[in-house]
């Protein structure tokens, strides 16, 4: 894999740049929508591919539980079985083994949990990740990690620190002596951890840094800590990640943390957001977020988001996507999560001509005040 | 509305043509995917078009209950609300007046009923319907009918006969004194009644064929009578329909329930079989049924369905949506609803060419011998 920056901004950290992968190119900074189990929620791949999405996520827990590595192994990869054939990128399981699944034992050996779909038991050790991501097939994979929650007292982070240096170099030594399954090549992001302590972040990133070969990625943000907080630990740890790797900043976030990350040098997101939100009706336009199912809009027959560059923008009026949210009909949550997933990519696709054209400084600076008086922004 | 026939089979009564309406042209034998509340579930206009939809059916005992007929009205009808700019039918609310909510009062004034939503009362009259669907705004409307169930007795399918016509007669008389809503004409189709007894729909023939200006509907067939009795009603009936005019099988059916009726020459179907046989995971191909939750599929790679000819019949294989359904993943009934609408739209395209070319009689009766060992068909 290749990372290409191609322009910097002169007065920010933001960059432009393109990834390379057998599965196609990716211009950066780039939004990755999330394709939980196989599918981003209510998308098909040719929807995403309308909205120029150019590389999507897969949850690595999720798919090891349904349809599990036998079934993705037979098709080929998960390229093969969801018929995405651009880019892929798979978390390490880490994340949702911690936050979504009943714990039952951490130790240094790996984590054993119980599934939350039917109470089975399962471990994942480093190695063990690392076989499922290669049966997934993803083009980048993630290194198998430790994310305590945001208000986790300093011994449990420092712990989790520690734990996620000697899985890194678990999951590197078994990469070394197994090769991929498919014919193209995976490369692994390892993450680093140490919530908003600047000194276990400090010594997170020297640990890891070693084991950055392609890009590398900034984990355990965005899970509960204090706002400023993240902003001060991602500028603080931006600028010692290695400058020719993209960066990646794992589950950020809301449009204007997306601004203020990119500001600061990141490359590369992932978040639920626009497609949670999206189904739950909250639509994101460049005028704020719109709650949908609110009865103001009723009788508003003007268009749902007449700022949006996807044509569904103007075709429906607010009136018809209330209608829809209000019978239940998926063609709703199919309007809202295509508008917001198009409003993330374009607000993603005006970030680098920004750059390009030198504007980037003033430009973010005039979104994020504008967005700072916008609920949800 | 204009309906110009273009060819007759000349062994069967099947035949094609043209149904002209002000939003676009119909080409018979036609399909009406079903918009029950102002949507074909799951799918949107795009991917109507997409399949080659050419008039789409909307029910109005759904569509007065959500959006209501104010907010119809304030859009300048369902044309403008749901965008979707080509044909469109609606029932006369009748039907599921009978079938859905919980009645309270049938009368000669009209059906007491309560809402199967919230229980709120409602009274639904002749006159009623036909102001609802002005206000709908369809390019076609259907008379406001009484359908009773299919094991009804001889005295109360007799009853439902004669109200009819009387209904009828109201019906055309509230249209003669009230002009369309909006810029186009709104045709009525009479609908005959009669259950499977020749004599009684004798009768709703001769008493309703004088309201028939543009068109006609066979009802109250489907409703849970035998299946040789509805296919011979359906022989016994067409005979006596005008010959210029497009007839109608209403709620029918099958895939081979529509070739028999082509071949007494019926021209227009709707049925909700398609797309809530999708939602159930059954898939309607050239080769059956394909039950795609079936654990067999797990590992079957094969495409969902080689010979359809929606792409995603090759796109996806049968172990991926038996995936997505597995998971509860709205692409699974998304692309289960579009094969299916797909599968009977080209049906229909097939049934037309080879009346177009003369094979219509022997190919018709290949196919009907082939559906009989399909399942479901």
């Amino acid at each position: 894999m290749e990372f290409i920056i191609e322009s910097k901004d002169k007065n920010t950290s933001g960059r432009n740049g393109i990834l390379k992968t057998k599965h196609g190119e990716i211009e950066t900074p780039t939004f990755m929508p999330v394709g939980t189990v196989g599918a981003v929620k209510t998308m098909s791949p040719d929807d995403l591919r309308s909205i120029h999405a150019q590389i999507i996520l897969g949850n690595t827990y999720h798919l090891y539980l349904r349809p599990g590595i036998e079934v993705l192994n037979g098709a080929g990869g998960l390229h093969k079985f969801n018929s995405w054939n651009k880019p892929i990128l798979t978390d390490s399981g880490g994340f949702q083994v911690f936050s979504l699944s009943k714990l039952n034992k951490i130790s240094d050996d790996g984590v054993e949990f119980q599934s939350h779909l039917d109470g089975s038991r399962h471990l994942f050790t480093p190695e063990f990740s690392m076989e499922i991501q290669r049966n997934i097939g993803a083009d980048i994979i993630m290194a198998f990690d430790e994310c305590p929650p945001g208000d986790s007292e300093r011994e449990i982070v420092k712990k989790a620190v520690l734990r996620t240096t000697k899985w890194m170099k678990r999951c590197h030594s078994w990469l070394e002596t197994n090769k991929e399954l498919y014919d193209y090549e995976q490369v692994l992001f390892p993450i680093i951890q140490g919530s908003i302590d600047h000194n276990l972040r400090r010594r997170s990133l020297e640990e890891l840094i070693p084991f950055s070969k392609c890009g590398i990625a900034l984990g355990g943000l965005a899970v509960g800590e204090e706002k400023n907080a993240m902003r001060d630990t991602i500028q603080f740890s931006t600028e010692f990640l290695p400058h020719n790797q993209p960066r990646y900043l794992m589950g950020v976030g809301k449009p204007s943390d997306l601004i203020y990350a990119i500001r600061n040098g990141i490359d590369m997101f992932d978040c639920v957001m626009p497609t949670r939100n999206g189904r739950n009706g909250n639509i994101f336009t460049e005028n704020g977020v719109l709650s949908i199912k609110n009865h103001k809009f009723k009788n508003d027959f003007s268009p749902i988001d007449e700022t949006s560059i996807h044509p569904w923008g103007k075709e429906f009026s607010k009136s018809y996507v209330r209608h829809l949210f209000n019978i239940n009909e998926i063609l709703g949550l199919r309007i809202a999560s295509t508008l917001n997933l198009s409003f993330y990519l374009n607000l993603m696709e005006r970030v680098r001509k920004n750059i390009r054209l030198g504007s980037f400084d003033s430009w973010s600076l005039s979104l994020l005040r504008e967005m700072k008086n916008m609920k949800g922004m």
